[in-house]
């Protein structure tokens, strides 16, 4: 995200509502970490929810690049689909990628989770701000 | 399917009647589908459902060679798990790998149904019959 | 294993005990038919139960070294994530991956359950005391 | 290039001069097809040549954004490598990866060179351009 | 190859001849290897030397059937490139894939080859007959 | 290699010597570093060349355990054929692999080489030492 916003003026982080499949987090404290976190780049970074198809949401928006980033381990093959899936829905949608940082790039989202449930220590693959709110869902 | 039948003369569609997973079309459904994509060839195609393992399928049928697409994009660790299987279950049994066509060879088949779900025009991944009974399916 | 005990003098088996996810065979009798499996090294080996992570269980029983069997098809890249995410809850955990032998590494274990749930001789595949644990589970 | 020219007002064709491997096309031949490739677009792309690292080239044009095309069948480790590597050597610089169309991006470009070689028809492969000097090339 | 015959009435096994590159056994060395491993089939299976492009000699042979070996460790994204590549240049050509049986399809026909040249024993990674020649090939 | 120590009393570094193909140190340069390199050990490490196979200098050696480093990024498929080949040497034999730290995983050391060859700063990659070693090697 830093590095999208170092390359494109203004970033709309796009958060799926997915009203059958409730995340760890709900999409409203989604939102209120994101913002939390890029609070510095106000102005240039937008945060919204969605439902429904991503390229339906973009049509909507008006946006035409996709930014996604790749794990060095490979998600990649899934990735490849959404992107090809999305320029099949609508022809003028890019896809970006870009590869994370080396130091985290192993862990995925849902090991994170895993560990974190079972009270391990992830604040060395996530932000302090996500640390602290994964530890403060999981008092509960 | 119709690259299958440029090189053998008779071929069934094994369609799997699993019980305790329904799928988004019912068996009745996908073989009546399938009966219809393959109406040409009839006399040539033979549409029939199975339940239990596809190798007991097998011999019940007197069939030694089984026919299956690789997507460019990898299933191929697990198509290489149930070929290898089915040889260890029942040693004459021979799996054939086709590579699907370039044009939708890197969409999977839950992902169209996730984009038909959500109302996503799939008319450029699938054949205009099936895209046809996916939007029936997806009204109700 | 019985590689392992060829490099190691003492090896621990860490046998997850999930209260969430049951899986086909409990835990005692995970522990049992492990036991029975390892009987001529009794003394050299251990089979116990934990909860939580492993990398806090390895830590309780002050052990540095995890041994992790890796099938030829790949599970690497998942595997890969865990042993650096045990590295990272635990400096000085070492993961240790030997290669399973050809004859049986393309068969994961979730596979060689569905053929044996459908009646599927697995013989081929798993020892003779796993062969018949599986018979009798699926008798029921 | 056409989908980078969508994304960014201008686009540096960075042709690699390698002294000690000389291609099938020499360097002024490539910038030359590419120079007619996108003749269209004059004033918003320029072809270069470099010698050394493209790292070294980026910051000498005071540019920091790559963008490289990857093919749905895997180049993506080494991309990966070179993405990190780069970072590595000039920290501002970010890696974009598009993904190819589908109906050409199973063909390495080494591939297509040697069935031309071997009087092949790689029309299908190509642009017409690139076709007709794979032609006059192997003509000699 | 065993196991193509027990699926086609008639098998022709083509050798690359290929000018440039001289492999570690003549075109009539290899030629004769693979006459005697299939003696027992003589009038099913025939051993042609072709140069040039296979999909050339498939068209000269009246041939639209390709069968290829896949071991299970990864030689898969080349395979589907060629298979690709083959159907674009001669629209009816069909390749169809066996994944090789598990003992061997872990080790390449180039590692072999190194691990021969060094005195190693292949015996257990090939045929009698090709251990044979190999040694024979590596006193000189 | 500081690893293996922290898991094993002793450890012999085997540097091949392959006449044939002189690498960019030479066999007593790389020797050389390596036991600068592991100086705080000594006693418990040992550096030594070998030409022929590893299996059998192992066997020479009476050693039946190959440590290998594994990057992330993917030289897995061609390690595992190397484990198993060494196997089917000598029965023996076992590979353990270790996952290399994550900060420099995904360079390989010929991607390191050329890099360093072009004048490229590799000191992120590498050890100081041979860091240092390539600067002089490339002076020349």
């Amino acid at each position: 995200m830093h590095r999208a916003l170092s390359i494109f003026e203004k970033v709309i982080v796009a958060v799926l509502a997915n009203s059958s499949k409730e995340g760890l987090f709900t999409v409203a404290e989604r939102m209120a970490l994101i913002r939390e976190e890029f609070a510095g780049y106000r102005g240039r970074v937008e945060v919204a929810s969605f439902s429904g198809l991503l390229a339906h949401f973009a049509a909507r928006r008006k946006v035409h690049i996709i930014v996604r980033g790749l794990r060095a381990v490979s998600d990649y093959d899934y990735e490849v689909q959404l992107a090809l899936m999305n320029r099949s829905l609508r022809g003028q949608i890019e896809t970006l990628f870009l590869v994370t940082r080396e130091e985290n790039s192993f862990i995925s989202s849902s090991l994170v989770k895993q560990v974190a449930l079972m009270g391990g220590d992830v604040s060395g693959c996530v932000s302090t701000r996500v640390a602290a709110a994964l530890k403060r869902k999981f008092k509960h």
